[in-house]
Formats: C-alpha cells, sequence, structure tokens
C-alpha cells in the first residue's frame, strides 16, 4: 500500500503489537489518545480524540487504510463510556475514511461481543482441545457486557458503511492479545490467545487482501479453540504461527527447555 | 398477562395501531413524547423520555411486560439524534425492565435494518411473487441508513439483556404500516405491507407466546414477499389475515367492488 496507514488507538495494546511486527512495512499516520512517551516507529503522529469529528477529517484525508483501534477497551466500562467512544467514535471515523475515498477499514472488534455464548452449559469444556463447539463468525453477536455491545455496534457500522461507499470493511473479533502465554490453568485465555507476532500479521492481511465484507476471529492457531479460524484464512490469507499449546506454564517454548 | 403492559412511543403510528386492535384486553402504561391530544384506550398515561433513567424505572415498575417503540421514526433521522433516542433510549429502557423484572419485551426493530439487502442488482425482481429471495431473521443486519444502524443496534441490545436477565425478548423488523393499502405500482410498499390489524395480532402474540429470543418479521401475509413469515409463525403464532393482493389500487378489498 502506498498511501499512508492511519492507525487509532496507536499507544494501546493490539496498537503495539502491530507496530512491533510491521512498524517498517507502511507509511503511518499514528492516533493518540493522549501524548506518547515513546513512539515505535517513524510516522506522523496525531494526538485527539475519535469524536473530534474536524481532526478525524484531517486525520483520513489521502489515506489507503485505516485499522481502527481506539476506544474505551475495558470490558467493564460503563454505559455512558461505550456510547460516545466506541459506538460514536467508530461512526465518525467510518463515515469520515468512507467520505475520503480510503480503501479498506480494519475494525478492532472483540471476543465481548459473543463472550454470551459462554454459557455455564458449556464451559470450561468449550475452551478444551476434544471440544468440537465453534464459532465462526456466521453467528449473531452475544455481548457478555456493555462493552460487547458496543463493539457489535461497530460491526453493524462497518456492514453499514462496506455497504454505502467504495470501502473494504472488514471486523476482527479479537481474542486475548497478550505479550507472553496465559497460565496453563487459564483455560479461557488459552483458547482465545493471540500472539503479538501472529496479531501483527493478522492486521498485516488486513491492509494487503480483498475482502470486500468480512467477521473473521482473531486468535493464534491453539490446540485450545472455539472460534474458527476458517474466515480469516480464506478470506484474508491469516496464517497464524503460535499455538498457546507450544508453550509452558512460564510462557516459554516448549522446545526451548 | 394480569400485571400491566407498558407501551412506549403509544402515540405513533404503530402504537395506534396495537391500542385499535387490542386496546381494550390489556391493563396498559402509555408513554407519550408529549402530551396526547387524544388517548385511544384507559389506561395511565405518562409523559417523559426514553432517555429519562428515573421516569423509566417508575414507568416499568411492577410491569408484566414492554412494548418500545419510541424513538426517532425517521429513516433519515440524523446520527445524533439516533444515537441518542434510540441506542441510548432501548439501552434505558431494556435495562429498567430487566432490572424490574418484566417478563417480556418486544421491541420495535424496522425494515431498515436489513434494508441494504435491496440491491440494484435484486430489485425489484425481490419485489414480486415470482421472487423467492427470502430473509428469514438468521441474517446479520445490513441497515439502509443511520436510523436503521440504530434498530440494529437495538436488537444487540435485546439479545444483551436477555442474556442477562429472566426477560423473554423478541424484535420485530416491521415492513411498511399503513392504514390504508400501499399503490400497486409501490411494489416494495407492497412487498412488506403490514395491515392494522395483522400489527395489532402480531404485538398481541408477543405478550402471550414463550419465545425466549428471537428476531422476527412483521408484515402482512402478501403474495409478494422477501421477508419469511416462518419464524412469526412458528415462535410467536402470528397468524395473519391480510394481503397487499388482495387489494386493489384504491385500497379496497376486491370482494367489495
Amino acid at each position: 500500500m502506498d498511501e499512508p496507514v492511519v492507525l487509532t488507538g496507536a499507544g494501546g495494546r493490539v496498537g503495539t503489537a502491530i507496530l512491533e511486527g510491521i512498524g517498517e512495512a507502511y507509511d503511518w499516520r499514528l492516533f493518540y489518545h493522549s501524548h506518547p512517551d515513546e513512539v515505535l516507529v517513524d510516522g506522523e503522529v496525531i494526538v485527539g480524540d475519535v469524536t473530534e469529528e474536524e481532526k478525524v477529517r484531517e486525520l483520513v484525508e489521502g489515506a489507503g487504510a485505516v485499522i481502527h483501534l481506539a476506544g474505551d477497551p475495558r470490558p467493564e466500562a460503563p454505559w455512558d463510556s461505550v456510547l460516545d467512544n466506541n459506538i460514536h467514535g467508530t461512526k465518525v471515523i467510518m463515515e469520515a475514511a468512507a467520505e475520503a475515498g480510503v480503501e479498506k477499514v480494519a475494525y478492532a472488534s472483540s471476543n465481548h461481543a459473543v463472550g454470551a455464548f459462554e454459557t455455564d452449559e458449556r464451559t470450561p469444556e468449550m475452551y478444551r482441545p476434544e471440544d468440537e463447539f465453534r464459532l465462526d463468525g456466521s453467528e449473531f453477536p452475544r455481548p457478555s457486557n456493555l462493552y460487547g455491545v458496543s463493539k457489535a455496534t461497530g460491526e453493524v457500522l462497518g456492514r453499514y458503511y462496506y455497504d454505502h461507499s467504495e470501502m473494504d470493511v472488514v471486523s476482527v473479533r479479537i481474542g486475548n492479545l497478550t505479550r507472553g502465554h496465559p497460565p496453563k490453568e487459564y483455560e479461557r485465555g488459552q483458547a482465545m490467545w493471540l500472539s503479538y507476532r501472529d496479531c501483527a500479521h493478522l492486521f498485516d492481511r488486513c491492509l494487503q487482501a480483498d475482502y470486500e465484507h468480512a467477521i473473521v476471529y482473531g486468535i493464534s492457531d491453539n490446540e485450545r479453540k472455539y472460534y474458527s479460524l476458517e474466515s480469516a484464512r480464506e478470506v484474508l490469507g491469516y496464517d497464524p504461527q503460535d499455538d498457546s499449546a507450544e508453550f509452558t506454564f512460564e510462557g516459554e517454548p516448549k522446545d526451548a527447555q
């Protein structure tokens, strides 16, 4: 991609994983909510809020793609915050991107958009390798909290702006992104683990592939899983390298022992 | 149902159809946005806004069911209005209903939540009797406008509160409710026509049936249709009596000629 790539929420965990992994590969416009202490890559730095319409219009002007991560990231965030930062903020950035003629938008949805599939009847069995329950992205959202409601609404906005503009839009239901491997006894975290390098590769594919409109799951190729990777593989060409089963309790690769 | 039934948006078109048809069958609490000139049935009248949390809590206290119609009804409504009145308002009323232990919530979604299925390639053929394209409620929303985005978000909220409370929640994607029959040349309107009496019967079923969680289409049994009635029939026991094909251009029943 020759045009600049806008990254909102550049200071967050997902933004960090992306910049560490593919920071050299693009011409970034980095949007931070507050002035960053450290910027991981060369790139234009803009500080502001995704709800500032005029600033957002300038941010996306002439950009080729937008990776939209900004928002209140707390699963327990109160409604007023997710209504404004996540729902309204996502509308503002997607509308600006559509009007600016941006080619691709990758939107950070969340496992919390579908967290209520994890019912008492299904857990903890659904977190285990032998369990065959899978979500594949064709199911309606079942949010686990109001944050999840806001993320599911962002998916609806993505569909709306895909249908009413020239942009491709992909919503990535991101699992449990952690730099180290989650503890073995945290079965849910293991099942939805997304490694930093797989995260960077996944969003690289979101900048490269032609997907029209898609909803995919973003996890590593874990032995334990209840999210299907089929859609991300087929639609994006996602090819994850990590598997939570290959790490010991301490988070070291097994073959390093 | 012995407990009172809350009807928000009582002064609107859907509210009018409901009160004309089943006004005598329930003990109503009628919620109006402004003081009504005329109230169609006996019942408690409350004037306010669904975003007024304290007032809404009092409104639903001790109620057995809520029919939630209130909101900005304009397909062309601006984002700020649907964000506040439709998205935030629906959250306020559903949360209050969940906390009050209400048994059932019937939520007025809209054909605009799925209006972008009506693509240039499919229309006008999809509006015609011989066309077999059907939406059945299992498809993701594809809103035709920001009003439709807000309605689809209400469906997400309905799912969320169903999963996190004891309430049954049904979202009704209401078609084209008109007292008279839409003109013959308005094929889309014919295909999604909902007569006043079928509308009242449909919401009666929403107060009587045990549906857990459902998304259904609300139209009459039109010869032309692209919404399946299967889900409403099966889940709610909906048994529509009208068919737009049985009316002449003037809106009179054919057998009355």
